[in-house]
This record gives C-alpha cells, sequence and structure tokens, in this order.
C-alpha cells in the first residue's frame, strides 16, 4: 500500500514489524485467552478451558484478509475475529469463547499490548538520547556561541547549555511517558455497556485478574467511552514528538549553509539530492518534523472525539484506532531519528566562534557599556559601544580594538584589558556552565 | 501491517487496489516518461528517448521493498525510484532520464496522479448519493415529521425537506470538489530550485507540456514551496467529509430507538453485535464518522504545514504526503457507505407520525395559539394552546379535542374544523415542499 | 469588543473580573517586583529597593490603552510596560528595574499569575462537580435504565452507575489539573538567552527565589523555547474540557424529547427559544460543548507551535498567549455550567422504566434465552427469545407473558417465576452497584 | 479584558473598532429591520412598519452589559436582544418585530454583516500587499541570489523570482477570498426548524430580498445546520493566512543575523528589544506567523464542528461565533502588517551576492562540470568540479580560478572564457525571469 512509501519512512521499521495486522490478531486472542483463563480460575469456566482454547487459536486459523474484509461490515476488528475464533473451535468450547465480553473490550486492550511494547521502546530511545546529549553536554560545556532570539543574534550562550535545554524537553516529556507506561495503559472489561452484564461483581474480579495477566494496568472502571486514558496517551505521545521536534528545528537552523554550526552525521546514501551532488540535505531533522506534524493530528483527533456518546461511541470510537498506531510508530521512528542524530552529530566549535564575531561585536555591546560607564556616562557608554561595533564591522577589526581606538576611549586611561575581557563572548556565558551541572545531576536519577 | 484493520475498514477497497506502493512507482515512472517525451519534442533529446526509456522501466524492474528502505535514507521516495531507474538503463540512456528535475517535482506530479481517479470517483459517488437524495425528496415530499432544534422536538418540517438539505450540503461540497477537478490537479516541475535550473524558458514549455500529456492541470509557476494547491484540495475534500458526515450524524439520532424513524439498509452481517444479538448498530454513520473526524485531522496537517520555508520545506512538504492520500481514501470510503445509506435507507414514515405526536401536541401550540386569537386576547390564547397540550398528554387526547375541550374555548363558537385543520402537522410545514422543488431544480443542472 | 457576546458567553463572569488588561498589568508588575526583591535579598540591589519600586508603581501609572497599542509594535506587552515603568520611576531607581530580565520572562511569569486563581477555582468546579456526582450515584445506585451503545438501546444498567462513569472521568481529568497545580506553573527567569546573562550564576538562585515569592513552581532551567510546561498545562485544560463534554452530550442525548429520561435545572430565562414557546433547549449542554470544541483548538495551537527556535520562539510563542487564556476561561464557564447542570439535574425516572420497555422486552433477550436452555436446545432458546419479543411489541403486552404464551413454552413446566424474574431490567444491572461503590470509595479519597 | 494585550495585538486595529459589541447589536437590528422591510414590501405588514420599527431602535435602546450577561442564559445574542428591542417597542409594532424569525436567522445574518466589510478590507491589504511584490519583482528581476532548499543552498535564482512566488500564493489565495465575497456570505433566513413554519413559501421570498436589502448573498436554502457556507468562509481565510504566513517566514528566514539579505522596515519602536539594544527583531514576521497558526486553529473549530445535528446544532454552531471573529481580525492584522513589511522591505542585494559565494562555488558545480565535459569524462568532470570547489574554500580563491588551476584542466585547452561564464551564478537563473514575467502578467489582469 501507499503508506510504504509515503508513511513507513517516517515510522521504526523494527516497529512495523510486530505491528502487522497478524500481530493484531494475535494481541485480541492474548485478550481472550486472559479472559478466559480469569474466568477458569474463579471457577467459571472448566478448568484446562484456557488452555485448550489456546490449542485451538493458534495464529493460522486465522484469516487475516477475510478479517480485514468483513471489519469494514462490522465495525471493528473484533466482531469478524469472534467469528472466525468460534469456527475454529469444537462445540464444547464454542461458549466459554468471548463469555461476557463485548467487541470493544477485546479491541481497546489488544490496542495496549499492541502499544506498551512500542513505547517502552520509545522510552529507551528517548532514554538513548538524552544520553547522547549528556555527552554533548558534557563535551561542549565551555564550547561559547551564539544565543539567538527570533533566529537573531542575540548575546551568547554554550553549546552544553543549548544541549541541556534539550535533554530537559526530552526529560520532562519522558516523564509524561513514564506516567503513561506506569499505570496507563489499561485492560478494557466491561461487557456490552461496561457493567458487567450477566456476570455481576465477578466481572470487576475479572477486570481486574485479567490486567495482571496480561501486564496491563488495572483500571477502576469499565472506560469504553470515558477517553481520559486515551487522552492521557494522546497528550504524552504528543509532549515527546513535540520535545524531538524542538531538537530537530534547532539543528536544522543550525547546519543551514550559512550558520554551519552544525552537520547531521555523514552516512553514505542519507540526505543526498536527486540533483544536486554538493549537498547533504538534514533529511533526519526533516523525518523528525514530518513525523511530529503527523502526530499533533493524531492528538486533535484524540481531543476532538474524547467525549463519546453514552456507553459506547458512533464512530468517535473508531477514529482512535489509527491515530494511536500511526502515533506511536511515527514517534518510534522520530526518536530512533533522533538518537542517531544527536549521537553523530558534528559540532563545528570553530564555526560556532566565528560566528559569534560576524556582527563586529555588536552583541558584546551590553557588557562593552558596561565598562565603559567608568569613564563614560550612561548614554554616552552605550552610544560608544554602539559605533565602536559600526566601525569594527566596516574595518574589519576586531571589536575591543574598536572600542580603544574609539575617539571618546583614547586617552581615558581606561582599563584596555578589563574592556577585552568584557567583550570576549566566552566570559559572558552566564549560568551557561550552572545549567548544564543541573541538569547532569538531575539526569543522573532519572 | 495494523492499517489493514485500523484504517482500511474505512477507505475504499476498490480504491485502495489502486493505491499500492507498486501504483506510486508506475505514476512516479509515469511521471519521468512524460518530462522525457516533452523534452523529446522540444528537440531536447533524441528522438525516441521516451520511447526507449519507458521499455526498460517497465515496473518489475523496481524492487519496492528496496524502495521503501531507502525512501526512509534518502527524504522522499523519488531519490531511491531514480537510482533504481538509472541501474536499469543502458549508459546512453542514463543521461536522459530525470534531467532537470528535482524529487518533488516526481512525487508531487505522481501523488496528484494517484488522487486524480479517486476524486473524480468520490465525484462519481457524490453525485450517486445525490441522486439518492433526490428519489427520497420525491417519495417524501409530504412526509410530515418534527423538526428538532439543539435535539429538541420544534414543529414540523417534511422528511423531503430535510433530505434537501442533505442533498444541497452534498452539492454544494461537490462543487468545491469540481473546482479541483477542473483545475487544480498540477502537475509539478520546477526543477531544483523551482526555476527550472539548466533549462532557462524551456522549463515552462516542459511543465506545460507535461500536463497536458500527464492530463493534469497546468501550473502558471512550479509550486515547490506554494502549497495553496495542497491547502485548496484539502479544504474541498475535507468540505465533502462535512456534508457526509451531516448526513451520518441525522440518521444515527433518527435510527435512536426511541426514536426509530430510519434505520440503516438491512444487511447480513452488518451492524451486528458481538455480544447483543437484538441490535442492529448504525454501522454505516459510525464508520462515516469515523472516517470524516480523520479527514479533518489531514486538513489540520496540511493547514499547519503550508507555509514551507524558501524553496523547499524542510519536513513541511514531508508531512503531506500520507495525510493526502489517507483523506481521499476514507473520503472514497465514506462516500461508498454514504451511497449505499441513502440508496437504501428505511423511512418509517408511521414513526414520524407517532413521534410528531408524543408532545401532546405542543409543537402545535404556536398554530394553535393563532387561531385562538379569533376568540381570545393574545395572552390568553398562548395560555390556552399550553394548557390544552398539558391537558392531551395528561389525558392522552388528541391536541384539538383537547383545545375544544378547554373551558376557555368550549361555547366559544370557534370554528372547529378551522382549529383542527391548524393543528395537523402536516398542515404546518412551511416552505418545505417549495424547498424541494428548489433543490430539484438545481440538482437537474448539476 | 464583539468577544463580549460571542466569547464571553461561554467563559465564567467572575473569571473574567480578574482577566482584565490591567489584571496583567499588575501580573508583570509583581513579577518585576519579586525579581528586585530577590536581586535585593542576594545583595545585588540597594536595600529597600523592591518597596520602593513598588510604591511608584501603582496601577495608576499604566496607560493600558497606549500599553496596548505599543504592544503591537514591540511584539509583546512587556517591552512597553517597561518602557512606562521606567518613565515613572526616578532615575536613581531606573537601573534597578527589569535587570537580567527579559520580555519573555515578565509575560511568561505573568501568564503563569493569571493562570494560577483560575485554574485553581477550576479544579473547586471539578471537585463540587464531583460531588454532585456522588448525590446523584447515591440517590440513583438502583435506579435501572438502558444501556445505549452506538446509540442503540442494548442492556441494563442504572443510572448510578453511568453517573459514576462521568464522576470518573472527571476525576481522572482533575488528577491532571492537580499536577499542573501541584508543580507545573513555573516561574520563568532566564534573561535574553535563557542562560542569565550579566548575572551569572546568581541567575539561578533569583530565579528560585522568584519563584517561591510568587508561589509559583521552581522550574529546573528557564524554559523560553522549552514548552513542555505549557503542552503539559494545555493538555491537561483540554482532559478537564473532554470529561466535562462527555457529561454534557450524554445529558444532551438524555434529554432528547423522545428519550426525556434527563432535563436540565428549569431556571427562569434559560433554555427559552426566540420563536417556540414550548421548547426548554439543553443550553448548558450546548455551552460546554461549544466551550470543549474551542479548548480542543487551543491545544492544537499549543501542540503545533511547540516546537520553538533556538533561544527565543519567532510568533509561535505570541500564539500561545491568547489560547492559554481563552482555555482557561472557557474551561471555568464549562466547569460553572457542569456544576449547575448536575447540581439540579432533573432525573426522570420512570421515564427510564419506561424507556426499558419499548423494545418490547427485546433488550432482555439475552437472560430471557438463558432460562430457555432450561428446557429447549441452544439455538431454539434464542428463536424463542426473539419471537417472544416480537410477540410482546405487535400485542402490547409484557415481554414475560409473550415468553409464557409462546407455543414453544406453553406446557414446558419451565419455572414461570425464575423466567419474570430473568426479564425484570432491575435484576440484569450487572456489576453497577459495585461499580458506584468503586467510584464513592476512592472518590473519598480524592 | 485580557484580549486587548494578548489577542488584539495581532489583529488590526481600524477593524476591532468596528467589531464592537455595539456594532453586532446594530447588526442584528439592521437584519430585523431588513426582515420587517420585505414582509412590508411583500403586503405581510402595514406599510411604514419597518421605517417606525427603525425609529424604535436606535441603539441606544440597547443595553451592551445587560444583553452580555441574558446571552450566558439564553444560548445567544438574539434571544436577549429580541426581549430587549420588544421591550423598547409601542405594543402595535412588537407583533411585527422578529416575525417567522429564529434567532439563529439573526444571528447568522449578523455575523455575515460583520465579516463582510472586514473580508473586502482583507482582500484589498491583499491587493496592496501583491502590488507591493510587484515592484519587488520588477525591481529585483535580475537580482541573483541563492536559492535554498532544506535549508540548505542549492542553486541560484533571482530575489524577483521568489516575490514571484510570494505574489502567486497570495494571489491564489486572494481568489477564494473573491470567491467568499462575490456569492459566500450568505443572509440566513429559515425559520425555527428551516422551513419558514408559518410562512410557507412566502419565506423564501423573504430570504431573498432580505439578502438584497443586506447586500449579502442569496442562499438557495437555509443553512442552519448545512455549514458548508462556513467551511469554505473559514477555508478561504485560513488559505490567505498561509500565503501570508509563507511570506514571513521566508523573510523571517532571510533576516538572519548570518543570512542578511533581507530587513524589516526599520521604524521607530517596531522591533526593539526589551534587554539588547542592538538588536532589530522581526517582529512583523513574528506577528504573522503568531496570527497564522491561531487561524488554523480556527479552520479545526470550524471543520469539526462542521456536521451539526438535525435542525440546530447543540453547540456546534455557538463555538463557530467566536473563532469567525477572531479569524477575520487576526487575518486582517497580518494582512496590514504583511502589506508594511512588503512595501518597505529592505532588500540587501549585495549579501545575496555575497551568500551565492559561501560554497567557494560548491552551487556552481553542476553547470561547472558541464563545461567541463568538453574535455574530461563525466565522472572525472564532476570530480573536478568538485575538488575545485574544495580548493576554492580553503584557499579563499574564485571557483573559476580554482577550476582553471586543477591539475586536469591546466593545459586542457578548455576554452576558459565559457568556463568562467557558465560558473557565474546570476548566468544560471533557469526561467527566473520568465516566471517574473508570467506572475506579472496574470497580475495585470487581477
Amino acid at each position: 500500500m501507499y503508506e510504504q512509501l509515503l508513511r513507513h519512512p517516517f515510522t521504526s521499521a523494527s516497529g512495523r514489524e510486530q505491528c502487522q495486522a497478524l500481530d493484531l490478531v494475535v494481541a485480541m486472542r492474548d485478550v481472550e485467552l486472559a479472559l478466559a483463563a480469569e474466568q477458569e480460575h474463579l471457577g467459571m469456566l472448566p478448568e484446562g478451558t484456557a488452555e485448550a482454547l489456546g490449542e485451538y487459536l493458534t495464529p493460522e486459523v486465522f484469516d487475516v484478509e477475510a478479517l480485514a474484509d468483513d471489519t469494514a461490515k462490522g465495525g471493528n476488528a473484533a466482531i469478524p475475529f469472534v467469528k472466525q475464533a468460534k469456527a475454529a473451535l469444537p462445540a464444547t468450547l464454542k461458549p466459554h469463547f468471548h463469555r461476557g465480553a463485548t467487541s470493544q473490550d477485546i479491541v481497546d486492550s489488544a490496542l495496549m499490548l499492541m502499544l506498551k511494547p512500542r513505547l517502552t521502546r520509545c522510552r529507551r530511545l528517548l532514554t538513548a538520547s538524552i544520553d547522547d546529549g549528556r555527552s554533548l553536554m558534557v563535551t561542549h560545556r565551555d564550547t561559547a556561541m551564539v544565543g539567538r532570539t527570533l533566529m537573531q543574534q542575540a548575546l551568547p550562550l554554550t553549546f552544553g547549555a543549548k544541549v541541556g535545554q534539550w535533554a530537559w524537553g526530552l526529560h520532562q516529556a519522558g516523564e509524561r511517558l513514564d506516567d503513561v507506561l506506569a499505570g496507563g495503559l489499561y485492560v478494557q472489561f466491561g461487557g456490552a455497556v461496561g457493567v458487567h452484564s450477566g456476570l455481576d461483581d465477578a466481572g470487576v474480579a475479572i477486570m481486574t485478574g485479567m490486567a495482571s495477566r496480561l501486564g496491563l494496568a488495572e483500571p477502576w472502571l469499565p472506560w469504553h467511552t470515558d477517553r481520559q486514558p486515551i487522552h492521557a496517551l494522546g497528550s504524552a505521545m504528543d509532549a515527546v514528538a513535540v520535545a524531538a521536534e524542538k531538537v530537530a528545528l534547532d539543528i536544522a537552523l543550525l547546519t543551514q549553509t550559512e550558520v554551519g554550526e552544525l552537520a547531521e552525521p555523514a552516512e553514505a546514501g542519507v540526505g543526498e539530492s536527486s540533483s544536486m551532488p554538493h549537498k547533504r540535505n538534514p533529511v533526519g531533522c526533516a523525518r523528525i518534523r514530518a513525523a511530529a506534524r503527523q502526530i499533533h493530528a493524531t492528538l486533535n483527533v484524540l481531543s476532538n472525539a474524547g467525549a463519546q456518546p453514552l456507553e459506547r461511541g458512533l464512530g468517535e470510537w473508531h477514529a482512535e484506532w489509527a491515530p494511536l498506531m500511526d502515533a506511536v510508530l511515527l514517534l518510534e521512528g522520530a526518536l530512533e531519528t533522533l538518537h542517531h542524530l544527536l549521537g553523530g552529530l558534528e559540532v563545528h566549535a570553530h564555526v560556532m566562534a566565528r560566528n559569534l564575531d560576524v556582527t563586529g561585536g555588536a552583541i558584546m555591546a551590553e557588557p562593552a557599556a558596561r565598562v565603559l560607564q567608568s569613564i563614560l556616562a550612561n548614554d554616552d557608554a552605550r552610544r560608544v559601544a554602539r559605533e565602536a561595533s559600526e566601525n569594527a564591522r566596516r574595518d574589519g577589526v576586531a571589536y575591543a580594538d574598536a572600542l580603544l581606538d574609539h575617539e571618546d576611549v583614547v586617552g581615558s586611561g581606561i582599563d584596555a584589558e578589563a574592556l577585552r575581557q568584557a567583550v570576549r563572548p566566552e566570559s559572558y556565558i552566564g549560568s551557561s556552565r550552572c545549567l548544564v551541572e543541573r541538569v547532569l545531576e538531575r539526569l543522573n536519577f532519572s
């Protein structure tokens, strides 16, 4: 299908391999077996039922193509799945299968089973990316570069501090993912109208037991039309996407030809242009940004479909499925790329140094004016600082020299060394080192 | 892949069949051949080049799996596609292939080639659905039913008039689709930075000629980062989705058990519940609503990615691909379902009549008060109209009888027949017939 | 402005009163005073500076109209605010004002100061709404009603269990709000490029101290372009909106004329129609739904603007301001309405009972078939259960009678009492009571 | 209110002045007067009624504060408006007021009256911006600059051609606005359930006549829950926003300190930093981008609220109001800014020339290799072109010299002049001039 060339390139290849249609069928089967096992455990089914069901319901008994065709008719995959499964069972087992369950129980739980390993891998990739960031922070603790606001050169900071921002953003997003992983991927079990019809209070025990058997979180209530768990999951995934997208945006801006402070890791066949042999495109950044934008839209679906009517949605629920899986695979893909980018990022410290100089020192006018205030009035100090910057740019001389050569400074007896020192960008990096230390300190505990 | 069970059930099966990965490869091939043919036509390539290229570049020479893998690396499908194609060509033909083109030229044009037949089918399905609506309008020109505002019973209208609203909504959306089909699916051809580098003004002629060869619209300029065409396309698709979604919402509300005025066409295996044998679920409505919500999100991606930087997007373009194809296939699926729903809709006119009665006539209090004004003061007339409605409901009698039996009316010499006539809902349908005529009149010309 | 009639009706009146333009100015002033106080505390400013600044910078010194005009020019409100403030200060204090700060420090922190009391009130309203739900749960613990899936009658549950779902949804959303309130409303302080330029490591101490003085959370780093805190805040607000919207959707559906199980609290002047005197519109539900949809769009802005370039956004940050304030005031308005709705909800238990009956017992076919299995084969039991339901509806008799009168049952020796009992909806409410207990148990600890 | 400092800075000041709450009240009054006038014209009301109504219903009779308070209760502004109006009328006129109308008729029509002059001004600003673009195109027809793809330097084009892209994008968006203005701002008139209850077929004539009296488009049917007109309007506004946002993004990127090819018009007080005196921030671009992002979200509301139930929305309609007005005023503000930017844009042609050189000629490797093919094999030509570029950058010499000095070229008898000519960027601008001509040609007819 078209997705192979149009969506999958932004997703994780290894993730996709585990998200085949058959994997979803197997996940639905696992949910049914957990249901039977728990009912057996509670004495509601004869001993050995779950095992017997498992022996009949091997993946091979399911015809995925037919399932897909019939899903359209039934409205969801569990309806034809239950039919196919029953057809594969002997008459004695049929009544023990899918007992007290509704199709949403099966689909929601199976989706959570699909999502869990993917989110776990996302979390691992996030941790790895943060670790990459840690190395960059340590290496570039003292690498001064220009800070840019509204994309204009502003004042210096260190590259370490910038990476600290990236890492801290990823860390915060990671904590939201942790919350979801720790207790937000719930089993679904409530029967037709969410009150365990026909099972009565045993339904609650079954729900709880299934969660434990499947390694999913135990919900306090069935959540057929309470989509708070889905909203929390979707917004956590989007938060991670935003954190990755921020890094990609910064890298893309810093790899611009004229800026040149960073480059994506060089790799054969990556970032080539079909027409321009000299180019190295920041393809990794493009992929992350493409994925993130699509993830934002999945949250938009989940948010607008969050209020679902009465005991079961009428399209709202159905609208969640593909966006949820798209989101997690796009996220896994984006994080693979992010880890690759941060792990092999080319940092051109000399270009950072060069760029600190391109305004002829104008970015250092503020500290310059402070020193000049020792010999000049406040307003004059600012004027001289500005004029010297214009002179420096025009004459191609260093800002410190332009300041010392300014007619209002010459002969003033100013402390030349203090002035030279003050306008060295690397001495005006504020709390950059301290912020890096703070990030490193907290990441140790993450 | 998971899409098979989670997204595809909402899309068109026949549409999907024509949107395989290989179809996209063939579309890219066709774009390249049109480029070569036009360059040959303009004397820029030796005679026979395009034909020779076509003979070599049969679908079999492409390894779709490898293409998919390499798409992630290159950033888009055209880059490995061009490599695979060149590898399949003899040395003499290689330099004649992809000449002056950039990968976005190939991908954008190929996407338009993919979209065109799908949108054409969407338009046909829309026309068919409008035709279904026409039949319903004609049949139910005089079928009175209750109009509901904020989902409360309000005043009567006819079912014909309601269908007229549906049809007119579909018609307007269809006109937006017509605009796109008539001249909004452009060929893309601009070379690396959109100014036909190396081809000079001939590039414009090639662009124009390619459009004609491919049956696409001729752009006035290359549109690599001018995404107005994509925005117009995306919002037209979304408009159609909204029009279909409106019908699905109304049908879903009118098929509610307690309302019961409509039912989806009965069909074996459709709308069954996995646990409740008595239910007939409005699965068609659910499917349309699920598709529409996902289509809204595709427009959200296109809108937020509409502003693309400089001469080529950095992720914004890439973010468009899957949403565009998702949208058109979801739309085609929704319209297939809509056509099916409207073509076989069960209309329960007797339930519509019954529901007109459930408020004991309260919905006719306004016309009743008008007639009562012939014997009572304005405020009294309204009071009596209201009280009679309460009496009717309490005593289970007809509203007209309750009015005539009201103590302020008995003996008043009111024209009983006029009163009876006034409170017949079917005589208070306003312009319903006229509106139906208007819709029929205009749809004849569509 | 138009907002007064078009947006404000969906917001909280008391909330709006505290969100005047001048309140924002005062909040910005408070941020500056906290900055000065902390710098004074650290010995960086002369003793008494903060107090002196506070004496000069009374609200009256600010010209809000001029501020608004100049905000457009400067790009944000802090720029003209700082100018106006400095103009009001004596020369000796001017250099002590806004020292080391950037405009984003002031605006972000002031917004958090504006949001905090509003979110606190939202949390209180949420708690009050949950308490309303608790009362309804207790009162209607045993009130059987029909459960509806895809808006079709399915199987019984209790109204208490339905309210339990509402309350649990609100509770979960409330926990997300709690997280934000407990530690997600951060002070912003980082200076021009987020590294406390000119202040060095003292900047971190100032940041920390300001948080404490302002009652805001202490950030680990400045977060000028790390918008994770904003994403978490926006998605928490949206989660609450979804939880309220779910309740409003259910109430709206259950107040439909033909369903009639609920009504909004009657109140003079609320829900009237401008043309139809008999109507009582579910205006509260409409207002909540209108607010929720607009809140979803604010999250869409925040999500798409989450990745901000380098050290300061170029429009992305600016795009956040109005959506954040809109969201919180719309949410506060929606929750006021929700509390009003749940506090005065009219519950028509007799209509719930009546509606359980409208299918002639079809919704009880499943338990009926179970009892019939004592005398009939499995498939026959299901057939008889279905046929009896059709007979009951046709003949207007009770389902139990129709079952006992069915030719395959008459004379079968079936336990008539067991059958009568089995098809009483109120005896087939599954775990409804248990689920209510669970919710009550947990809400006690909330 | 907070909007004054947080939303209004991105909107049009002159636009806002005409969108006060009272303006909306006057617009509602005008709709009512048009209704009465048309009913009078058709003989349904006594002669002179409309004039008499107009004399009583001066703006002063309305208490806007009370209206705003009661709007929350009634659900929309027309309900208290009608009450206030009736209270101001003598008893004889009361029954002639609002006859046959429903509140949505009044609000929808009044909104269209509010939107029309704003959209007209948007169209004028768009035309003015396109005219600014025309001047830039003419002036910079031959100004070569580097084209950038994925933000990397790619190949040359002219600044004129780039502006041509901007202008053409604006032009296309303008055509969508034209469609709306020409026939998409409809009067609304349908009565309670959209079928002119009580007026019968005369309702259609009244609807038509009102449109003409109000200068609005005549709808074919009432459109209470057919929101196609709103979707078309919202997506047209968003298309214009995208076109403006694209220009702002490009300008912002080209004003980056390291790129420096453009600067926003210098203006006192605009773009200053609160902490860095040397900076000139691209505040205009930031404002446009902030507005555009918020406009995208308004379309998201309209799209998700497009399907409205039965005869009147239950919150969906209400959700449209503020977003519609927000969108038009944000758009008007963005276009004012755009016109200002394009009208006074500083174009630094010398920096464009300088930037063409920063890769040491690598961007000219493609044309260089073509000339080298006269003396070298294909692959060797490409290698030499690449190596010379590296030498040029390393040694700081011109690319042409580096090519001619390459060991494989020296003594080869190559046509040095041809080579020098080939690698002049200004000779490799493709169809740039032709594309400018095309845009100019078509814009003459706009």
